[in-house]
């Protein structure tokens, strides 16, 4: 039995559990609109480290802490983990997941990486490899400033095009069926006779429903010749294009098909261009379609540009935001297209564009074992998507 | 049925075949013992190109366009690319490959990419998600000593210990049992025919024997607490210990299962250390052990310091030295364990540790749709491990 599904999307038979999510930022992101959602948010930037790389290894190091408290499970639970960063050579996953001792997928896709992360956990888990893998991702707005454009101390301004890379760490555990439902019993016996049923271990199970990742389409490099580094917006939108086109196109499905269409960072110059390149195949988004760069900042009180940036931006914001509605059965069916800006400082100082990448992952809340129609119940009921 | 074995490995039950491979390579590598073997030696490092980032883009464009050659097939028959590179932000695979168009999974673990890409690769395709997948990755000596050291033009004096970078790409298409027979089939039909049957086409197609990965071990990062950046093989040999005795352990094998334990860049001071942590732990390879980059230069005459390392160091060695092996039937299984140091600039000169990490991927020679024991034949019949 094949899960290809057209021509670059695989369809589970097995689709596999969002067993539990984290969400660790910083400073700018708790001051947001999404502050009261985060699992953590620090009070300084630094998180108590001598420099920023090592921040944003902290950030990581935390998030896959909770995420595994949340569910109550052992480092050495996990078969795989799958993760990555912004930074030159992946170095604050290297460093900040070294300790977890667990074996390691080091990935880079930019700020695409947490979809291409939860694409390959879930092909993984989905295809009997791992009955637990673990997706991180991370960016810092320090470290990434000086990787990508200047030091802070520089203080050079900024275009108004220009997105914020969000300072954050998000991790995902999934599971196999089988796995997900022993975990969700001992949870549940543990929890009876536990002292404070409050406590986080059990905050994530107080739910019905389930998240299942029941697909993903895997996008290729679009290069429209883009070369301006302050617009990662207009340099990433033609790849979002293009895989949520293969997307529809594999899947046979429409947006309606959809509650969200969730971009990574495009912020508000990507979200423009990504609907008229979509109108142009046909495709209408328009009413469903929203960004995590433009979810986590209030971008004309917060002075954040565009939108938020980074692989922390989209991870966090699913964390936080979005996979708690699939919890509750708010919304039904997501997908998740978290998009990559394919530069380096060296490529930009040598001229060459800045091309794009993306990857969609289907998201579902189901009742487990049941396999639903996931599409939205209600058309439009939850349209109010920020401007 | 599960394909998981021990706590780190995977044995496929449908073995991916490797399809075909090619080594592209520079003129240091040009002037080394394998000369003779790799499928493209550059009269010129720069490849055409205006600076050593697009310089090591050309190799990987070529080595992916020479394999798909030989197995005569289109870039659009490929379901997935798993590439990386060393450069930060992973720009020569983004420069390189973006013209075939093929869904693309950005991998980054140093010098061990070469073997995280066949992992994950012949984990893609064992799985049914891909028919046809190929893995590519490459190094060049200049771009990564301006990446990590200094541009060339510094002439800085390098330590003995010190590993030389190879400038090098190898690609590796892996295929499904029914895809593999089908093309092997339409090959073996259109030579008939053929107006010159020695056509590149054709090069990998007239062995009775084919090879197959049959599993796989993925490492986690180790750090021993090496500084110093100009001594990678000892920074290294730590995950190549750990991964190869996971491997043991979860497979329930020895050293004399396998004809050759080859490491990718360990170099000679490397070998040692790994040789003696081994030892150690009770395993006994130095018998059977070599390095990729022992095998790919002639470190006394060419002054090559401890040897070569790279992504590409082990890709091409494999590509050019070991499968021809596999495929004639010389040898009958192999154990490839690249190695990598996970280090930037950035994390180097924020004194930081070089970490390392490393996976294992076994590689049988067999016969068509036949499961024999890949055990070697005749123990200590191929011993001429240079020392």
């Amino acid at each position: 039995m094949s899960e290809q599904v057209g021509k670059q999307s695989l369809q589970f038979s097995n689709p596999p559990y969002v067993l539990s999510c984290s969400s660790v930022v910083g400073t700018r992101e708790g001051k947001g609109p999404l502050r009261d959602q985060f699992d953590v948010v620090s009070e300084d930037d630094h998180f108590d480290s001598e420099n920023w790389e090592t921040a944003e290894s902290m950030l990581q190091k935390k998030a896959l802490k909770i995420a595994l408290d949340k569910a109550a499970v052992l480092p050495e639970e996990l078969r795989y983990l799958f993760a990555g960063d912004l930074l030159g050579q992946s170095v604050a996953t290297s460093f900040g997941l070294q300790e977890f001792q667990v074996p390691l997928i080091g990935l880079y896709g930019a700020c695409s990486t947490s979809g291409l992360s939860l694409s390959l956990a879930a092909m993984t888990v989905a295809a009997g490899y791992a009955d637990l893998a673990a997706a991180v991702t991370s960016s810092h707005f320090a470290s990434a400033e000086k990787q990508f454009r200047f030091p802070l101390e520089y203080a050079n301004q900024r275009p108004l095009c220009t997105t914020w890379t969000v300072t954050g760490s998000g991790a995902f555990l999934l599971a196999g069926g089988g796995k997900y439902l022993d975990l969700k019993r001992r949870n549940h016996h543990e929890k009876i006779f536990a002292e404070d049923p409050d406590d986080l271990a059990f905050k994530d199970w107080n739910n019905s429903r389930d998240i299942v990742i029941s697909g993903v389409t895997t996008g290729k490099i679009l290069d429209y010749g883009v070369r301006d580094s302050m617009n990662m917006g207009a340099a990433m939108a033609p790849a979002a294009m293009d895989v949520i086109r293969a997307h529809f196109e594999d899947f046979g499905r429409t947006p309606e098909d959809y509650d969200w269409i969730v971009t990574g960072d495009l912020g508000q110059v990507g979200k423009q261009i990504l609907i008229e390149l979509l109108m142009e195949k046909g495709i209408d988004i328009s009413a469903n379609h929203t960004d995590c760069g433009i979810e986590i900042f209030d971008n004309e009180k917060q002075k954040t540009g565009s939108g938020g940036s980074g692989c922390g931006c989209s991870a966090v914001t699913l964390a936080a935001h979005f996979l708690p509605m699939l919890r509750s059965g708010e919304i039904r069916r997501l997908l998740f297209v978290p998009t990559g800006a394919l530069l380096s400082k060296i490529s930009f100082n040598e001229g060459k564009n800045v091309p794009g990448i993306a990857h969609a992952v289907v998201l579902e809340s189901r009742i487990f074992g049941q396999q639903e129609n996931g599409r939205p119940e209600k058309r439009n009921q939850n349209k109010e998507a920020k401007k």
